[in-house]
């Protein structure tokens, strides 16, 4: 968003309202994004309806519908305009554009569910009370897994890949790997397609696997894909991994639960084998990079106790567990970061 | 909102998944500034207690909760942070600090109305028809307008004062005043407060009027200031003004109706007699500047077929009506511009 003065001139302060006026009516903003990737208006754009006229025909919309909507999300930086013509900005071109490779629209059917939309209403108590009492999340075989599993398989691709170079690298030994709460098993899918003799045992609740063992047919590695249905904190895991992923895992829960964890698979790594934990990582200030520090207030809303931690966090709660070297690496432009910690 | 990438380092593109992830959950900064401002933590800040643990205890809140709270603030722009203690930025001191004079935390109480949210939820219907079908705006009485006027005179203060600098400015004549859809009626009554010999009719629903007499009587100009309650529309004006005021009410129309309207106006007006019309005026782009064209998405979602009108649009509808002469006015930092239209 800009922040332009709303008229030029000299202003009387540098306070302004607008940047209020702004944020109280963001939701606005959410709205707007949502109602555009369901009309199909950055696809509409990208194959030549740069018009409100003529995205009103292709959209089945009303021509002031179209024209309003676009110049708000022109204001916004997701379209750009000249004369009466729309035209994608780079991140809708690659983002929003159904036909695009990076397509991410379907995101916003996890990202804006009703139960994650209700449950921000109730923020206030959440901030009250340090975390909500209930939470949708961890209930078993949750629908909301299964509606994460299935639309933000995009949205994590790169992410995917960023972690299997780390991990995987230019070795090609074989390895055995355990991906915990695989979700739509993108992470360990990646290992696998990055390194032929790899053999992933994929953790979760049934109901999502069956989205992961898809994805492992369409990557073309069900025959080194295996799954074991429940909770990783109740399920035998058996022992002997080289490799242990824990990807968007940790944030949900607080530190003793995690450390109970990281304990459990301590003992079911080989001796030199490694987890690889990938996650929402804030500098100590915690108010930076932006998308990390800002994770945190999810957590904050849709958790008892999760939270965005900070490296030196991390790797106390899996220095508690018993391990004692780590390897931190940043993955840009994705906001997530991989530490890898290593069992002597 | 800042668009830093998340981690530094070389981008393999320009492209990213950020901006587009902030927008989705752009609801959330809606619901942290809308909770901080019911738990005050900003006037906590303001008042010495910096930390976490401080506004824990000053607010009832949770450490955690008031962690999360403040960092996510911090990010957005609301809060400085310094090691562990949290800052008010110009903004937040100016307008969320209770004990300021330009305190506007209580716009929240309009702008995030349960009839507001629930409207913008089906802005991929409004988008479709070009308008909401039925608007809770329009209805007679309609209890939304009271709250308007108790909840957002803060915002509208810095707009009254630059607008009756721009209609009085050193003039001390005697001036009869119209003032069309008075709501807390502060536009009418800084007219008053810049001329000693001026006196207002304000026109608007009756339980609305009293908020406004609640205003005349508290800036000491209750002699000045008479009400006549019912629609624009509908009621008897009467003749013989010198000014008429529109502040914010034209956005909620199409043309026809505000030429309709206009044309009233004209034959209530003496001949050189003046119509002041107080707006969100876009740029003929429609997309700047920010605030004025975004504001054209709430009368989509809000009102069958108002919009942010541009000074042409606006012109034109006034030289419809008989108008000729305009003088157009900005009023940095205030996002709104003042159309002044005058009858030969």
């Amino acid at each position: 968003m800009t922040s332009t003065p709303a008229t030029t001139g000299q202003p009387r302060s540098q306070a302004s309202p607008f940047r209020l006026f702004q944020a109280i009516n963001a939701f606005q903003l959410t709205e707007a994004i949502s109602t555009a990737i369901e009309l199909d208006i950055f696809t509409a754009i990208a194959a030549g309806h740069s018009t409100a006229q003529a995205l009103a025909k292709q959209c089945g919309i009303a021509e002031r519908g179209a024209r309003i909507l676009c110049d708000f999300l022109a204001v916004n930086g997701f379209l750009g305009k000249g004369g009466q013509q729309y035209s994608l900005t780079e991140d809708s071109a690659v983002f929003l554009d159904r036909k695009s490779p990076a397509y991410m629209g379907s995101c916003t059917k996890f990202l804006l569910t009703d139960e994650i939309r209700e449950t921000f209403r109730d923020l206030t108590n959440a901030v009250r009370h340090g975390g909500c009492q209930h939470t949708y999340a961890h209930a078993p075989e949750s629908p909301v897994w299964v509606e994460f599993a299935r639309s933000m398989a995009p949205m994590m691709m790169m992410a995917s890949q960023g972690l299997a170079e780390i991990v995987v690298g230019k070795e090609s030994r074989s390895l055995k790997v355990l991906d915990i709460a695989a979700g739509h098993g993108l992470f360990g899918i990646a290992v696998l397609r990055a390194n032929p003799k790899a053999e992933v045992t994929a953790v979760d609740w049934n109901s999502v696997l069956e989205v992961a063992r898809e994805n492992a047919r369409k990557f073309k590695v069900a025959d080194r894909y295996q799954t074991l249905p429940g909770s990783i904190f109740d399920v035998n895991i058996g022992t002997g991994y080289d490799l242990i992923l824990i990807p968007n895992f940790v944030h949900h829960f607080d530190e003793p639960t995690n450390e109970q964890l990281l304990r459990k698979l301590h003992g079911a790594l080989k001796p030199g084998g490694r987890v690889a934990t990938l996650e929402f990582v804030p500098n100590e200030d915690r108010v930076s990079p932006a998308m990390p520090a800002a994770f945190a207030l999810i957590m904050l809303a849709e958790t008892p106790a999760g939270d965005a931690y900070t490296r030196s966090e991390l790797e106390s709660m899996f220095n508690h567990a018993g391990f004692s070297r780590h390897e931190f690496h940043a993955m840009p432009p994705s906001p997530h970061s991989v530490l890898v910690s290593t069992r002597d």
